[in-house]
């Protein structure tokens, strides 16, 4: 695996691995001293089209204690608004030595044509609508931890699933690691074709969300995505959190042993309430502090080749 | 001391070993090789929700300095712009795993909020109109540099004082220190309520810049914070540079061993002339100076006690 | 050599003893692990009053793959907002303790004028139209790399010369490195007294960029500056591509030899086709990787000297 720009890039042994070794990461950022020299000399860009603070410094950190050189390259101020292609600035930040590219874009598909223009390795740090991978992989992480093993285990992934750039990875991660997945939304939400999607990849989907709710060992709620709607048939905030938030009500319908993720930044009190966010269950620090161990799992793998 | 929220967090002992480790700091400053290892493997966040390049550039290079590694994070793309919460925000940053935040925010008290929040070390780099205790910090650090220990020496505090940061973690640390404190400022910019509160902490204050000018043995211009401004009866600029201005006139009435401070940027013209500005009594350029050193010293503090 | 503020300050054996040094850093980079230590405890500020991600970009991996401590402070959300002077920013950082400065500016002779103010080693990055020495550097680099000794070599620089800051750097060092140069641009572009200019500097020009085409060994093709221009006598695109565009025709004309270099980021299709962009004889990514070892070999003269 030279790039990760999919989780369809994953067989079910790369997904293991990464975790594997994301656990291992996750017990040196436990300890007071949490640099690890293997990616020392190397330098990765972070280089980003879009705003995403939480993950960009994910990704710095991981790569920091890792102890490479970390870029930050932000599309605005750059060449980009000057109108330099993507494929001129990614070839530009490439042709600088630098040993990977963490890349955001808004537009599907971006990461993937970078890997054909350039030779450094490649991470989607979230392309459009599209896919978030390492997202995934943090969810994962966080569930197998409290969960053990995910083949057989019951999640449901609830709410704007148009929008939303980490349903399809963690659609396809959650598939490949064997466990069974339901797509929950508003029907103006639920992507178009979800029948035929849902026989092909073998999952299952429904507008009822407490119908599937007794029988979940995890739901992942997922940020309604306000500033990307317009127009349309959308119900209204309060019409949202009756269908589909996680609501006190279906706290207590919700099996004890369930656990609650969301990729953040959570809308409080739209698509969670403030209890679910902040119960027992709920795992949403827990995914943020696996992203850091997750991320520097994947930079490893991918950059850390030479010396492992 | 867990945490540096407001100067009244500092009892004289706590003061003075921070000034006094300051200066150790400053001394290797001043080598060739200016890092040192202690915070090695440590991890900051500037966490600023307001843009402060000054104190942002400073708390940075201090970090890198002793070798921690320090990430920064501007509220401008982040998720608060998305409407996420201080709290969300806060915990989010920390469960990265960092050990340190510093933070700047627009509110008054939502440093200390996010110590409720969070396990990680905060560090108040100016809150609102409320606190900016680093600043009081390298003020008395720069004073005492040239005037000795600051038990009875005589300080005005002059200008803008309802719109400043500054005066009030100023004004708690010169009196922890023992100085005699005034503040003067034209009657529409004395903070309300200025009565009882000189009577409760033991300062004096008033209205005529002039009648203090001739005791003193230092005196803080304040920056006019037009920014913060809005209608009211603020004297015009040149009223203001009549009234409470640090003029040429002015300087001719400062005692010879006076010194001139100001937390900067400053006006030029305004609330001082470019003659006060630059010449041998101001310490303008030594304040930025040992903001550095005292960061350097409040961080090793507050982050490196493992290894003290 | 104290500070780089124009190619003007380099002797012939001080640019060919920086373009030296660059090949050996250009050795470095091109290993698994492309630190040195030879900055290790110097700390380079980025101070830049303009936008450029792509310069910003590699003066930062420069200075770290040199393991300098590198802070960025763009002047947006700075104080010069605030209103601060250029004197009082540069002075203020300068006194943070920081030991080189590389600004970018957009007024002509700023940097210049921080020298005057500042202890600190200063490096123009690009001043307004007037120069940015790196740039020349890492040209010369590029093309000496491909075409050997320079001196002899026919070299044009092409296209919007009033707008550009990269002209006049670049033939201040071509003439100090002893190529012939010729300046072609359409004659509302042309600098106003380029007769005399000529004369005084020991250049050519001209208006007809097919006339001086099969002579050359490199051609520098500038960017067209849209964002700069307003109203005027300019050509429309279609007539700038037709006169003074590097077009397929035009590669046909240009000897097999010779080499193309712009300085980036390109117009494709104005004044470069994708064709000349993209082929063989093109170094336009071999000028951003020099620009790179370029930049470490300068920061290394500039501030290595106690260790050199």
């Amino acid at each position: 695996m030279k790039h990760l720009l999919s989780a369809a890039n994953l067989s079910r042994d790369d997904a293991l691995q990464i975790l594997d070794t994301a656990a291992q990461m996750h017990d040196v950022q436990r300890r007071e001293v949490k640099k690890l020299p293997v990616l020392r000399g190397r330098t990765i860009v972070n280089l980003f089209f879009e705003d995403s603070t939480r993950t960009r410094s994910s990704f710095e950190i991981a790569g920091k204690w890792l102890s490479a050189d970390v870029i930050n390259v932000s599309a605005k101020g750059s060449s980009v608004s000057k109108g330099e292609s993507l494929r001129d600035t990614a070839m530009t930040v490439a042709a600088m030595g630098v040993d990977g590219l963490v890349i955001r874009h808004h537009a599907s598909g971006a990461p993937l044509q970078v890997t054909q223009w350039v030779d450094a390795m490649v991470v989607n740090a979230g392309d459009g609508t599209h896919e978030h991978p390492t997202q995934a992989l943090l969810d994962a992480y966080t569930m197998q931890q409290r969960l053990g093993d995910l083949a057989g285990k019951r999640v449901a992934i609830v709410g704007d699933l148009t929008h939303s750039r980490v349903v399809r990875s963690n659609l396809i991660l959650l598939r490949t690691l064997g466990a069974d997945v339901t797509l929950v939304a508003p029907p103006t939400l639920m992507p178009s074709g979800i029948a035929n999607w849902s026989a092909a990849e073998g999952f299952s989907y429904g507008y009822d969300f407490d119908e599937v709710l007794p029988d979940l060992d995890a739901v992942m709620m997922l940020r309604v995505q306000k500033e990307r709607m317009s127009g349309g048939y959308f119900p209204t905030p309060r019409e949202y959190t009756v269908g589909y938030g996680l609501t006190r009500d279906r706290l207590r319908a919700l099996p004890d042993h369930a656990v609650i993720c969301h990729p953040g930044p959570m809308n409080r009190g739209l698509e969670i309430t403030a209890d679910a966010a902040d119960e027992a269950r709920s795992l949403i620090l827990d995914q943020v502090s696996a992203g850091v161990a997750v991320r520097m799992s994947v930079l490893y793998h991918l950059l850390g080749g030479a010396e492992a």
